[in-house]
């Protein structure tokens, strides 16, 4: 899959995903990523690439050409499903990430100072999405996170069958918690379960568990569960 | 502000904080940024950090020992803030990070391979924290996210005032589209009421955009906004 990032700052992209997982996958060619400087495509003469809005507001707004002409020259007529990461947008999860994936090509567009001229975003933008309802400094970090999400979906990216670890989000319960060795470390022993081989009763307990952690640390998600256990139950 | 990260690949957040108005932050000494590897804190001969997890399941465990440790050498028998950074956490947004703003110094936890030792998170974590719905290969990404959103509220990092920027997530509301220079760009004019001058028309018309928008991109905000909307009306 190829990842293409229409950006201010190639090199935070290049530098962030270059090593861990991502890294590897790239060495790997399984994926690629390709991270175009928005300000080589400006035809001021000063390479300028931002300028006031109109009707007035703080701050400086991307320009509608540089952005438009960057788009063009990674596109070269071929429509690629184009990404505008903005916090005016919908808010990703894992079932985007695995929609995304299924692409060949996906073009993320970072935003830097206020935003970018709706005209240019009209023209390009497929997708608007948001990492989360939090200000960053820019789009580069939720671009990022966004590829993160989206390759380790690939398939050959991560080496392990991945599909027990996205459950959590599938089935709207947070994981269970994990112990490793040693069986005592500082006073703490594992729960006498999960070294009793009855795999049974670790199943249960590790449910109980995940019930009782969503429904503390998200009451939301654990409402969802709820109401989809309620309907399961009385359909039986 | 000061940032320690706890994490098997410090480089990562090095590089991906280094460039950008971070970076800026981090030449001018107003925020620092620590990344501490776990590897270094192992006693394991073979600087393992991770084993099999009891009682069955995918995939490995960090141990509890290199993290207990790593932590203990950050916080040198002072208590700072530790957010463990993990889809089994709360979801970050703009009140949290104002919130952990305020603090001089905050640790973030960074998992990798399935998570870590759950009796290790009993003893140093204060807050579990998720960036949003969808899995990660690793805590990095997400740990430079809350570092962004965290380190731009710190007074003298970013020139001008930022209270505008993150009132869309206050008052529940999506921003407005913007337009700059040219007035006419591939044959679409900018909104005439922009070139207006007339004040309160503008904020009429950016209102009714973000009202619009919202409703069409978050429905959940539009909702939320209606409630307290329709509150205040009857108030009066």
């Amino acid at each position: 899959m190829k990842f293409h990032v229409l950006t201010l700052f190639p090199e935070m992209i290049i530098n962030g995903l270059s090593t861990s997982i991502t890294g590897r996958a790239m060495e790997k060619e399984i994926i690629s990523l390709d991270a175009v400087n928005i300000r080589d495509y400006t035809i001021s003469k000063h390479k300028k690439v931002d300028d006031y809005p109109y009707g007035g507001g703080a701050g400086m707004l991307m320009q509608a050409q540089p952005v438009y002409d960057a788009h063009k020259a990674v596109c070269k007529g071929r429509n690629i499903r184009t990404v505008y990461v903005t916090p005016q947008g919908s808010v990703f999860n894992q079932k985007m990430a695995q929609e995304f994936a299924k692409e060949e090509e996906l073009i993320l567009l970072c935003g830097h100072y206020e935003g970018i001229d709706e005209r240019v975003l009209e023209e390009v933008v497929t997708d608007y999405v948001s990492i989360g309802d939090y200000v960053l400094t820019g789009g580069e970090l939720a671009a990022m996170v966004m590829i993160d999400a989206i390759a380790r979906l690939v398939p050959g990216v991560l080496n392990n069958d991945v599909s027990a670890e996205f459950e959590s989000f599938q089935d709207d319960l947070l994981e269970y918690p994990q112990y490793s060795r040693p069986e005592v470390w500082m006073d703490k022993a594992v729960p006498p379960v999960l070294l009793s081989g009855h795999h049974v009763n670790i199943e249960k307990w590790r449910l109980a568990q995940s019930i009782e952690r969503t429904k503390e640390r998200r009451p939301d998600l654990y409402e969802r569960w709820l109401a989809n256990h309620d309907q399961g139950s009385k359909s039986k």
